[in-house]
């Protein structure tokens, strides 16, 4: 019976990957990865087949969207393959997706976890992980139409108390990132329609660049500010805190240099 | 100036820890690990220690939390310390309050992620990221008294289409860790009170035991079934579907073992 096993990342590059994750590989008799669902900016892809001992092929969108992942699974019908992916392997859909054709298929699957934006940003922001709303996307404009459900997440969350993790919107294969900047803006051209007061150039927000590598960028602000900061290269995230802990007040003073103002919403 | 480095040791074992991981803590000067926010039910420190190349100290609750780190914060002023943690090492808050102690003592701080049961759990539902709304943990009873909260976020999330995850308590230093049959029967409780239909007999639900582990059990069915699938050893977690797409039902059936009927929805 085939094997295939899917290995997580983690988010900056090859030292990334967990000891399971370097055993896995060395065991598999094919070993494929993909990096159009995430960017991994310091990522080698040769130091990772050093590291492994093991030839690695990419895979692209086209191979597992429109190929339903073909070659991936013709080879863990034949022994063990290994497909390594960014970040926490399942988090993307497309994934999944894989895994179901491959259990149809009688292949086993297994899941080696990396580390993940979805909590590396939660942690970095200093905020209470229990009091994240859902999180959202905000998409590049599709001719000129500028999505309003990230506008309206941000607002849902923030009527219950609640923060939202917003991802900004990744095309590797154009090369393609959106910034903290960009996101902003597009945030800012809703509520120039909205007028709902959800996004101001006052509303407080945390940006956050690089997670996972030795020198990330972590800034609170109010958006004037933080649109105007320099946060280096990406991938960029933004979090719209809601009601704020007086513990979650403090770590975005110390570790994202917030404002001291927002103490005085305590007193 | 001195240097603190959080590390995450990821979900199962001594070989989740990432290859930066490793690096960070044989560059330590000191190297501390707590074991109570988590359990890692395969870890052996020794075999920990036999990897990294150094001994490790382990804190205890009453370090963190009421002698507010000083271990590990004067290891840390002398030189570079290190300090592991299960999972993504700043999901649990009270190292959040930690790291923002060391900053303000002119401490750097830097964080090395790992895997995350935030994360981990996401992926083997099956079910889509940006559609779970907050989480929430199921605590032991205290003096008979049962939350409600925890049935509250479920009907909260399922009222806006959302999925709820449920961490279930862990109460390490008294080896006590909160079963799916335990978790069920206290949302269970809570239904009788508050009559909202929220969870009985016939609700969706999924199990997860061991995420990160081998042979995770993850299975997922009527709270009346579920409730009686044996899981195996801690640690347990519940996931409340709310409304599922196509695809979602399909992998609940063919990656937990949902009942076919689920399917019915669709048609």
């Amino acid at each position: 019976m085939g094997e295939l096993v899917f290995v997580g990342l983690g988010l900056f590059d090859e030292k990334d990957i967990s000891l399971r994750g370097v055993e896995e590989i060395r065991e598999a008799n094919a070993v494929f990865a993909e990096f159009y669902t995430s960017v991994m900016p310091g990522l080698s892809v040769q130091k990772l087949e050093e590291i492994a001992g093991k030839e690695i092929k990419i895979v692209s969108r086209r191979t597992l969207e429109e190929e339903d992942g073909k070659p991936i699974l013709q080879e863990a019908n034949k022994g063990k393959a290994a497909f390594l992916v960014p970040g926490d392997p399942l988090i993307a859909t497309t994934h999944v997706d894989l895994r179901i054709r491959a259990e149809k298929q009688g292949i086993k699957t297994r899941v080696v976890h990396g580390a993940s934006i979805v909590s590396a940003v939660v942690g970095l922001s200093g905020l209470q992980n229990y009091k994240y709303g859902r999180s959202v996307t905000i998409p590049f404009p599709e001719k000129g139409f500028v999505s309003e459900t990230p506008y309206e997440v941000i607002l849902e969350n923030r009527v219950m108390g609640l923060h939202t993790l917003c991802y900004l919107d990744i095309r590797a294969e154009e090369q393609r990132y959106m910034t903290i900047r960009e996101g902003l803006r597009s945030l800012l051209d809703t509520e120039k329609r909205k007028k709902a007061h959800v996004i101001t150039l006052s509303t407080l927000v945390l940006g956050v660049a690089r997670a996972g590598s030795d020198n990330p960028t972590v800034k609170a602000g109010y958006v004037g500010d933080v649109m105007n900061h320099d946060f280096g290269d990406p991938p960029h995230t933004l979090v719209f805190p809601a009601k704020l802990h007086f513990m979650e007040a403090e770590a975005l003073i110390t570790l994202a240099g917030a404002p001291e103002q927002i103490r005085e919403r305590f007193k």
